[in-house]
Formats: C-alpha cells, sequence, structure tokens
C-alpha cells in the first residue's frame, strides 16, 4: 500500500457537527415557514457542516468523467459495442455529449479521465491520462483485476482530484462515468454489498432488450457464485467485479472527503463507486450528495446503505455525471440560501404565530 | 368583457404539433442512449414545439411574484398574521427573500405585482401596481370578488406579462405567489374543479398546527357548501373562493399562451392559478411546465386535470416561485441539450446495437 493511500485515508475525518444547531438556527429564523425549502434547507446544512462555516460558498466546481472499458463487455450485457467508451471519450474532449453541455451551462471545470480505456488518445488540454490497464478482465471468468491494480486505481483517483484541487481549490466536485458494460459491474457491486436479489435489481443500462437483460442477469448472478466477494470489503468488491473507472471515482471520493470538500455523485454507477469508497472508509458520508435518482434500480439499495437522498428525479440514466451536474447547481442555490437570505429580524417580518 | 381580455383569448392557439417527429428524431439522434436524459428530453421537445424550432433557446426569463390579501385570513386559517403579505413584498423589494436568491442564482428577471395587498406601497423599479383592491372578501361569508373584480385582476395580469414581453422579449416565464391565506383559497379552487374530497387534500400551508388544520378544512368545505361554483367555469370559481394573486397568475399564462412564450407554474397557489387559466381556456396546457411538487395535496389533482409532471421535487413549500425559479433553469439546460448535444454521426460514435 502506497504513500497517497495510506495519507489520504488517514486525513478523513467525519464531517463535524460543531455547527449544526447554529446552522439549523440560522435557517430557521429565515423568512419563509419552518422547513419550507424542503431539501435545500438540508443541502444548506450540509454544505455549512462540511465547510465549518455559516456562510457556505461554492466558488469554484469540477466535474470529473472517469472513463474504462470492462472485460465483461465480451460477454453481451450491453446495448452498445465496446468501441463506444473511446468514441464517447473523444465526444467529451468535442464538447459535443449531454456533460459538456450540463457543465458549459452550470459553469462547471470539467475533465475526463482515462482509467483503462481499450484505446490510445492524443494528448488533450481536458483529459487526464491515468490509465491503469486498457479495460478489466472479463469477471464472468476471473477477477476483473489483481489488488495491485485496483490500489493503483484508486491511488490514480485519488491524484486526480487532488492535482486539480491543489492548482485551483474547489468546493464541491460531481463524479460521471463512461464505460460500456459498466452498469453490469455497478450492479454486481451493490449486489455484493447490500445482498439484494439481482434478478430482481439488474436494469436494462442503455437500453438492453429482454433477452439482453436475462443475459446480464446470469452474468452477475455468475460472477458472483464464482467469486464470492466479501460483502464488508470494499478493495476484494472492486478486484472482483468492479471496474478501473468505478475504481477512480471511488480514489476520488477517498481524496475530496480528506480536503473536506463535497462530493456529487451521480447515477447508478458513481454511487457504486461511492459505496466502495463508504466501505473502506465509512467517514465519507458526511461530505457525500446523490445528485439524481437514477432509474436503474439498484442504486436504490446503494443510497440506503449510504443513507443518501437523491436531489434530482427526473428518470434519467445517462450516466457521465448529467444528474451530478444539475445538482450541483441546486448545491450552490442551497449555499447561496443560506448566505444571502434575510432573517425575520433583518426583515422585519412577523414570526409564525404557533398558537394559532 | 374588455378589449385586452378578449383580445388575448382570441390569440391563444394550442401548441403547434408539427415539428413534433422532427424534435423527437433530432433527440432520439443525440449520442446517449433512447430516452436515457429522461424527462428533459421531454422539457426539450416542448421546448421546440412552443417555440416551432429544433433549436429553442432561452435567452430571457422572468419570474413575477404576484402578491394579493385574503378577506379568509380573518378566519384563522394560516399560522402567520395578514400583515406578513406587505412585509414579505417589502423583503422582495429589499432583495432578501428566497426567491430573489433563485431568481439572482440564476440569472431570471424578477419583479413583484401588487394584485391587491392591504397596504400602500412606495414606488419601486421593480414593484408593478396592479392593485385591484385590498385584499379579497372573506370567501367564508361572500363572494372573495365581484366578476368584475375577477375580470379586472385577469386582466391586469395579462398586462403584466405583456408590457414587460414588448419592452423586452422573453422566452420563459415563473409565476409565483404571495399571500396570507391562499393555500385556504388555492385547495378550495382545486376541490371545486376536481371534486377531491377536502378533508384528504388540504394541508399546513404555511404551517397550522392541527387544530389549525382542522379550521381551514371547515372552513374550505363551509365555502364551497355556500357557494357551489361551477366545476367548469374558472370565471365563477375565481369569484366565489379565488384570490387576486391567483387571479394575476391566471392573467400572466393565457397572456404568455397568446404570445407562445412557456409558463413554469410553482407550488399548489401557482397551479391552482393555472388550473384556473386552463378551465377558461384548455388551449394554454402546451405551454405550461410544473416547476415543483409541493408538499400540499391538492397540487397533484389540480396536475393531473392538466397532464402535467413536476419537474424537482424537493419537499418544498415556500411558494413565491422558488420551485419555479430552480425548474427555469432545468428548461434551459433542456434547450441548450436539444441546440449543442452532438448526434451520432456527427460525433463518430456506434449507435445502439438493438438486436444484441
Amino acid at each position: 500500500m502506497s504513500k497517497l493511500y495510506k495519507e489520504t485515508l488517514e486525513a478523513i475525518v467525519p464531517v463535524s457537527t460543531t455547527l449544526k444547531s447554529d446552522a439549523w438556527e440560522k435557517m430557521n429564523f429565515k423568512t419563509k415557514p419552518l422547513g419550507a425549502l424542503g431539501r435545500i434547507e438540508n443541502l444548506a446544512v450540509q454544505m455549512s457542516l462540511i465547510q465549518e462555516s455559516l456562510n457556505p460558498e461554492i466558488n469554484q466546481k469540477a466535474l470529473f468523467v472517469f472513463a474504462g472499458d470492462h472485460g465483461v463487455a465480451a460477454s453481451g450485457v450491453s446495448a452498445y459495442p465496446a468501441e463506444v467508451t473511446p468514441q464517447m471519450v473523444m465526444n467529451f474532449l468535442n464538447g459535443g455529449a449531454a456533460i459538456n453541455v450540463l457543465c458549459r451551462h452550470h459553469n462547471i471545470g470539467m475533465s475526463v479521465v482515462d482509467m483503462g480505456v481499450n484505446a490510445d488518445f492524443e494528448p488533450h488540454p481536458d483529459l487526464i491520462d491515468k490509465k491503469v490497464r486498457k479495460g478489466t478482465r472479463n469477471f464472468l471468468k476471473e477477477p476483473a483485476m489483481t489488488e495491485g491494480e485496483s490500489l493503483q486505481a484508486l491511488e490514480n483517483g485519488m491524484s486526480v482530484f487532488l492535482e486539480v484541487h491543489k492548482k485551483s481549490p474547489v468546493e464541491i466536485i460531481g463524479l460521471g462515468d463512461m464505460g460500456i458494460g459498466n452498469t453490469t459491474s455497478a450492479t454486481a457491486i451493490i449486489c455484493a454489498v447490500t445482498g439484494i436479489n439481482v434478478a430482481e435489481s439488474a436494469g436494462r443500462g442503455t437500453g438492453v432488450d429482454d433477452e439482453g437483460l436475462e443475459k446480464k442477469i446470469n452474468v452477475i448472478k455468475d460472477a458472483l457464485s464464482l467469486h464470492k466477494p466479501e460483502a464488508k470489503n470494499g478493495l476484494d468488491i472492486l478486484c472482483r467485479v468492479g471496474g478501473l473507472e468505478i475504481a477512480g471515482i471511488a480514489g476520488a471520493v477517498l481524496a475530496a472527503a480528506s480536503q473536506k470538500v463535497a462530493v456529487v455523485l451521480d447515477g447508478v454507477i458513481s454511487t457504486a463507486a461511492g459505496l466502495i469508497a463508504y466501505l473502506i472508509n465509512p467517514d465519507v458520508q458526511g461530505y457525500l450528495i446523490s445528485g439524481h435518482k437514477s432509474i436503474e434500480k439498484s442504486q436504490v439499495a446503494a443510497l440506503e446503505k449510504m443513507k443518501l437522498v437523491p436531489v434530482i428525479d427526473l428518470d434519467m440514466r445517462l450516466g457521465e455525471g448529467t444528474g451530478a451536474a444539475l445538482a450541483i447547481n441546486i448545491a450552490e442555490a442551497a449555499c447561496k440560501i443560506m448566505c444571502e437570505m434575510s432573517s425575520f429580524a433583518d426583515a422585519g417580518v412577523s414570526e409564525q404565530n404557533l398558537s394559532s
């Protein structure tokens, strides 16, 4: 285990609750009925605790799309061929994907991280090369990664965050994914951790038909029977049925938490990666925000395990960080509510008459 | 019936469906699995149809907070005293309310419309004076408004939109409310139109306790028994149990639709006003977007009647247009997806293999 991995894990402390009652008091005396801003209020208080400030701010926002290929794609678990992973990386670099549009719209700095795409890319200012190997092995037959590869991928994810944050500090990050076959890996991870039923929780990913879904369910079941991953051992699960981009996201979660930076997870892949990070160090929990509710059913179990409630629910299932980008904007709005909105006293507004 | 009212209603045409299949084709060939952006795709197509363009744009956004007092507030239906309506108008004008923060965050031009607040205000650049009278009558005892007052309030709402749109054209508007007692009026309207059960659908508004809720339920029941409003007659319902700010919002909906501008409704009050507009002219339907799901239960029935699905669901119940402001941003993102995102052919990405 290298120095970076060890130091990052050691630096993670739970989100401080010192300001919790002060933060709620500040929110409760704002000019609105108690609780009337719903979960915006929870987000505002969470950001206050993360930043240990009653005036939380989001000035710099970053989103990372972690990309990697999956050996299991050869078993026909996706509606798209594996070459779509590098094609989509090029689409991201050319600014034409959904996540590019949403990051531009919300003024979020976006980078693509090659964790293990089965292709070679020319250098590009928005591409961060952290390739560990050209795709995982097919976990239907053998572990997806060795322990050394998994640790390297986790560390690479950590360094992605730490390098960007050192150059230009950020207050919040979104973590997205690209990798044909990766809902199969994500679902296997979540089933391994939570024990939920594979047949009931596997979804159609990019859009497999009934036959494809049945194949996918059988692949996940067979892989879990073959590997019997330990439900509480994040690293073991990652090695056996994980993915390089999933490891990268988990590493970025751990690194962001170590620097007290809020992390917005995206759909089922990003959430499965968050779950790996959570198993490695449960103290990341308070830094996590679930960006959106995927239509992939297994995400629910992962979110329950981490006690997270998604911000957005728009029936999305694209990944890339698209749900996270929308939620980052709402977290930013929540911070501004905390900072800018008047109290009853400031505004000279009569308070709620609780005896009415 | 005046010229403005008549001309506005005559100018409303249903949203054109001419481009519907072209719009969906454009969306379906973008670099994402079919339907993977969920309801963002529906919003993008809706904006295309409203603007009769495959490249819908949102350049100027406006949000109006319509304010008015309610005679029924004297019957103790709110957790706040009636003087909070003018106090909150001042808070809006001073920039300290939640809606100010969200409009600034999303670069939405915001104005406050005095439709019938029981107070006098100094002129202010963000205040539009459209006062019909200082509050409605208590509809527990008599109709809230005369037919003349209701028509005047509808027209005033129309002119608010038309004047702003003439000076600086907008592509989307959000419609919010302020008025102590107005969830009582909104719930009465929705119950009158949809026939839902009052006891099951009335909510706590700004936060009445159990006793207050029971009082509120009885007030609504008694008012509906007294007035027996005609379920299909928007103007009749408005006169009997409506509100001046609700009429203003309904007028703005009708005027925006007449100019083919998208309208984002907010919570239960704004939705009840949308329902009045819908009864007056059902052709407004295609221009309507439901901004957010309120925790007020009666909103659901109103949305079902208009076949609308809320964009945001964050357990909010503040009104002011806060949910609409968040949804306007998502509608803007949807337009950019339609305009800026690459197709499979543009990006050289392999399409979905539907035979896999």
